[in-house]
């Protein structure tokens, strides 16, 4: 860790502060906590080993979600012949000016050029056809952990790269209300590990028409609201319909002997969650992480006085490895070449929930001094029952971050009837308003062209009763809408 | 699963003998048991969910061991520009043949094409010249999981594939010792790993000048003796002296403050580690997997007589859950459209260690009746004490496994001083010969051209006492090398 901050005082350098500039405070988290760092190939991120470790967390834990609800792992191909990205029809309209081509394998130019893949449906869609003869071999239920590459303009580490690293289901079935439900089931576990585990409060809902995924029949998302009043899609689930289906001929026998072309779904969730866990919890001193997801959930710092290395040291040790006994990420920091206020501050710009400092005065009275990251609350804790006094802080600093994050979006949600109001609860980067809207894509447009907002998505429930116009035009609205500005 | 054995009389089908042709068994397993499928683009295949299954066993339990050893994971960009390759001499050579070139993103041409990464360190060397600048920040501990992709001619499930998963670790270091230390560690990891999850003997010792890492100071390998007495190459740590830290710039300020260029290594173990399991431990009826990395470690079969849904389901159910409890991983297969023998030998074909059939009989017993998949020995196990009965015959499983192997190595590991006696000891598919080579390219050339032999490695202790001429030339032999007919 090189020495970044100016020199103990508790106050890290070099982080604008979000209200002076909440991109550049973004980009700084990025780099002064080592989360990741620019490549040398033009839109490709470096994750660093801190980041990694975040998305590890994230990994492990949506991969238990996946396998508790009946999924398995599998591994398709990186290249996608041209041949097969081309058979879906709205599928490689959205995809192909966005891909990277394959045009020579070694010293032979290729007949066909190979498209790295931006998703996976078709060259899985071709795998499927050749798997799937009959109703007992449904329903397929397959996660893939993958890189992608999407060729994109304009990039920002986490959030948009050229490259990114997500997981990728699809999955197939005997009818169109099983893949609705494994869709729904989906937007579930999305939704739960969202709030759960990344402590960030989401909607979920179904995209709009002009939204939705090239080539799926519905689209539902999960969208979060970070810190600057700007939306951000978290995870998107989709339902095929027989799309793909038909594209790549998959067909089965079904129970009544009939040949049927099965239904299926795709969803997935990427790196992009770290972009919103920094930006849903951080403040001006740095990154603040959810126990959850954080790569060391307490630091212990020892307060060097006198021969600390023979008094406190072997306490600090002993508590390390009690905690660590215990399940927990902890580490201790003996490093004497940085003062205590260095690391209380290096430690709190990367996001570590909580600081146990244990001097010799801590030692005596058989306590340790706790500090929280997220409300800065310091407290002394018995030594005696460390282990369950640390479990239940952690827990509690889970549960008020997703609390905090909810209230946060609460108070940035508004609703809006009419243009006027509509447009002035715009002004700015305001959070989430719901507005009616009349199902049209081009009010969308015209909604996005003078606004910037656009349809983060329609929650369940969010019909609009007859009677009121759209909140754009004066046709009769259909559903609310729930509109932001968004990453 | 589909139903591919010929009705319940307990042999599988359409796994060709290994006597009779040893390739197509092997394909023939990787086939039937679902291990991996072909897919639609030259020369890559598809990890279908059970052969994935035990690739993330194999990952979890490498990953552990590197991180036991402060090592830590991060992700690098899968695209090179070509400035980058072609930067250290050797390294360009040995790979530039062998490179899938991204030409086109989006709708523009590149203005620099950019190698799809067949290995990282070029990549990996540019960030490290970055983040390196004093010895305080040194080692760099850092592995990366992920694909890679490598133009090849002639391919092979999980052998040789033009794209495959691997992990490559890469590592900066104060000084040259330090480096090697580093090197033989890994090496060590790898050959106790091999050894001890996958049960798979190997020799670990250093690859010849000219089987070396393209850019490497020394390469050390380890080697397994696959079914058919050819050798596989599971594994390989590479000293990469100063090559690439000078080709990169990679720069520090020691500890005397002057500058100087870092010692790096790198080492990779990939899929390919599923094929040697396969070739180590499969028979006629199928797969054999050693528990440590099986998916299923146990399956249980109920035998239907009566009204058994009533009877013997409820017991199979709740072995089941006390296994699972107890950690173990466990199947119950209560499909009642198959009979009990075709699910004998489906699950033998899939290599599942331990069966477990349960009738009404041994529930009259209160035992459980198990047959091991690796020597067929069947046994009546009581159902008090089942979790740590089984835990025992796992674990013997495990152990009996490798020593199999180890027999089986050593019954084809010989030694030749002659030409007279190389040749004839390596005619056929021998195993290892270990015989007193001088050192020179030109030989091992040769001996390769005549035998279709290579020098796998040579282990440590192997040098030549003074006195012996090269097994081919009457120059004076410096070691004795272990050669084999190669995958």
């Amino acid at each position: 860790m090189a020495n970044k901050t100016d020199g103990g005082n508790g106050f890290v350098t070099e982080i604008t502060p979000q209200s002076a500039d909440f991109s550049r405070w973004y980009l700084d988290i990025v780099r002064r906590a080592e989360l990741a760092d620019y490549s040398p190939v033009k839109g490709c991120m470096v994750i660093r080993p801190y980041g990694y470790a975040i998305w590890e967390l994230i990994q492990r834990q949506l991969d238990d979600r996946f396998k508790a609800t009946g999924h398995v792992n599998a591994y398709f191909p990186l290249f996608i012949p041209e041949n097969l990205l081309m058979r879906e029809a709205e599928h490689v309209e959205g995809f192909a000016p966005q891909v990277a081509w394959v045009t020579q394998g070694g010293t032979e130019e290729l007949e066909e050029k190979l498209a790295i893949r931006p998703t996976s449906e078709t060259i899985i869609g071709v795998m499927y056809q050749k798997w799937i003869q009959s109703w007992r071999d449904l329903p397929v239920l397959i996660n893939q952990w993958a890189n992608v590459v999407r060729w994109e303009k304009v990039t920002r580490p986490f959030l948009r790269t050229t490259e990114f690293l997500w997981q990728e289901g699809h999955t197939a079935h005997e009818t169109e209300d099983q893949a609705q439900e494994e869709t729904l089931k989906i937007l579930g576990v999305y939704k739960e590990f969202a709030e759960n585990v990344l402590a960030m409060p989401v909607v979920a809902g179904e995209k709009s028409e002009s939204e939705k995924f090239a080539g799926a029949a519905r689209t539902y998302s999960i969208e979060a609201l970070m810190g600057d009043g700007r939306a951000l899609q978290a995870g998107t689930s989709h339902n095929l319909g027989q799309n793909f289906a038909k594209a790549f001929g998959i067909e089965f026998q079904g129970r009544d002997k009939t040949l049927q072309h099965v239904w299926t779904t795709s969803w997935g969730a990427s790196t992009r969650l770290i972009g919103g866990l920094i930006m849903t919890h951080g403040d001006d001193s740095g990154l603040i992480l959810p126990p959850a997801v954080a790569p060391w959930q307490i630091v212990i710092v020892p307060i060097p006085r006198g021969n600390w290395k023979e008094t406190v040291l072997p306490t600090c040790e002993s508590i390390r490895a009690q905690l660590a006994g215990a399940g927990l990420r902890v580490r201790l920091d003996e490093d004497d070449s940085q003062t205590p206020g260095w690391k209380f501050a290096e430690y709190e710009m990367r996001g570590v929930p909580l600081r146990l400092e244990i001097g010799p005065k801590d030692i005596e009275k058989q306590s340790v001094f706790a500090a929280r990251r997220d409300t800065r609350a310091k407290q002394s804790l018995p030594m005696a029952g460390l282990v369950e006094s640390v479990r239940a802080l952690l827990d509690e600093i889970q549960a008020e971050l997703l609390e905090r994050a909810r209230t946060f979006r609460d108070e940035r949600t508004a609703s809006a009837d009419t243009w006027e109001e509509f447009t002035r609860l715009m002004e700015g980067r305001p959070g989430f308003v719901i507005a009616p809207w009349c199902g049209s894509a081009a009010c969308e447009a015209a909604i996005k062209a003078e606004t910037q907002a656009t349809i983060r998505n329609i929650p369940f429930g969010y019909e609009q009763p007859p009677g009121k116009p759209c909140v754009r035009c004066d046709q009769p609205a259909t559903v609310r809408a729930w509109f932001a500005k968004a990453y």
